[in-house]
């Protein structure tokens, strides 16, 4: 069975831990700080049994020797120094990640571990709480988990499959193994999605605390407010490195926001702003109103990259790899 | 004791009539819908003592006959027939209303009912339900009930005091008896700061939804596209009275929020894109970390136009009138 190491023990990497040793894989863990080391290896041990449910190393190097994967669970900031001891160990294993930011991911790898054959991941699982102490094993469960595959034009380019599909449907295999949902995306799209779903509602918050939070407005505000800039509490200096990490992305996104705005604007200011505005609203009416997408019918589909890359851009995910690697399961929204 | 009357018995009115009713006034209600009527009958009458805790009527004239505030809950697009019938009438008591534009309103009024003692108001209380089966005598409690002074240049025209602060005054303590925080707004501060806290988070939502909420984005997006395109999923119908209906003070709000994400998308292409974002958001992060506002000390203020105004500018409310109306019980944001 597959070996894996999972390095860093935040919320994530702790319940990537948990989540794996439940599955029944091989699994050790590692972390910069001793204390979560401790912890860890006390969450591992059994008493009644004697039974140790993973290895805790106390080094990047012994973490990953042996294992088949190596999971970097270290925010954006950590990861160049974690490769570059993967580097040095001679680790020749896949390489995985969870950063919520796919692009800049893989220009570290390739700048830090040259050879590396790297499968980049985001599960879309969070909580309030972080830290080794809030992980669990059941987070990724029935979560979507998105997993890269390279940019269609570089599969055909003379230096061959940067990323051969082996390895991402061993990832997958994993994955899907903890109950998470796998969505097929190139970085570039994983990066542009979440440009629109995450960081726009960041800024937007933000704009609007900032013009309406406090004096007169502020004591005016209810519901729309309050849900609307929830995420606006979020520490700034998290919300400007996941935001500045991704500003190729987010500009042209923010430019569409910025256009969207500007036509509402002109039809408030048209003859009949009413009837105007109102059918500016109804796309985004429509979209909310069927959100969040509901599973359709299980097919079973080929594993080639192209078929995979269509699932994902049609908002599917698959639930299993088959055991000869040759379909996976896979389900389209309703 | 006063006597009041409330024109429609949805969920704001009808819980205004039973808040009243509750309170101790004398109350009279009156909606165009003959089973809302049977309804309210229904629900007034304290079957084991006999006692009616308030009286329904069959005509705008019948209710409003006698009484000394008439307050207008219908919507916005119902209420020039409601005045018409007011002054058809020849109702000479004060006029109230709840719709959620003063300026329109103000308007209507002054077109329907040249002659008419109104002000304006404003609860700041809703529910996912409507309707005079959802209607709860405690919707006021605690909540914001904004209402309006004339604009201050306009008080010392040689017309003079178009709407007499003891008018005020009477509504505020009848506002105030219900448990509700009175703000203290011109018609113009009232929109302006709807267009922001209520107008913008729905725009923002559904520029938002439309460009996140389904394919690849849609199944990616997780909490932070949930909240902050919540109000997206409101009929547009409603969205678009409500933003069109406030068009004149939405515009510069909306040129504010643009210029804002424009700033934004400025830093992101700074050479330090992550550091010149953050200053960018602090302001919201600090401003909604901040909301919503705790109640500071109570104080007494003089019963004059000009403190009222600064109380509500300061985002404060006032909790009662006092007997001799010289002065109001008033709480500042701690």
């Amino acid at each position: 069975m597959l070996t894996v190491s999972v390095l860093g023990l935040g919320l994530i990497g702790g319940s990537l831990l948990r989540a794996l040793a439940r599955a029944g894989y091989p699994t050790c863990g590692y972390d910069a700080d001793p204390a979560t080391r401790a912890a860890a290896r006390e969450a591992a041990s059994d008493a009644p049994t004697g039974k140790v449910a993973w290895r805790v190393a106390d080094s990047v190097a012994d973490a990953a020797a042996d294992t088949d994967l190596a999971v970097l669970a270290v925010p954006l900031p950590a990861a160049s120094a974690v490769l570059d001891e993967l580097a040095h160990a001679g680790f020749t294993g896949i390489v995985s990640d969870v950063t919520s930011v796919k692009g800049p991911v893989a220009e570290l790898v390739a700048a830090h571990l040259p050879d590396a054959r790297h499968i980049g991941g985001h599960p879309m699982a969070g909580k309030e709480v972080s830290g080794f102490a809030a992980s669990d094993p059941t987070l990724f469960t029935d979560r979507v988990w998105a997993l890269c595959l390279p940019e269609p034009g570089r599969r055909s380019e003379p230096a061959g499959d940067a990323v051969p599909l082996d390895d991402w449907l061993t990832v997958a295999e994993t994955v899907t193994a903890l109950g998470a949902r796998v969505t097929p995306v190139t970085a570039a799209e994983h990066d542009t999605a979440v440009a629109t779903i995450s960081h726009l509602p960041h800024l937007a918050a933000c704009a609007i605390a900032a013009a309406g939070g406090s004096g007169l407005p502020g004591t005016l505000a209810a519901g729309s407010f309050r849900d609307g800039t929830r995420v606006a509490a979020s520490p700034p200096a998290l919300v400007a490195a996941m935001c500045g990490g991704n500003a190729p992305a987010l500009v042209p996104a923010l430019d569409d926001m910025i256009a969207a705005l500007a036509e509402a604007r002109a039809r408030l200011t048209s003859p009949d702003p009413i009837a105007a505005v109102r059918n500016w609203l109804v796309p985004g009416h429509t979209a909310r109103s069927n959100w969040p997408p509901t599973a359709g019918p299980t097919t079973e589909l080929p594993a080639t990259a192209d078929h995979l890359l269509a699932l994902g851009r049609a908002g599917g995910w698959l639930t299993a790899v088959a055991r000869n690697r040759h379909t996976v399961t896979a389900i389209r929204p309703a």
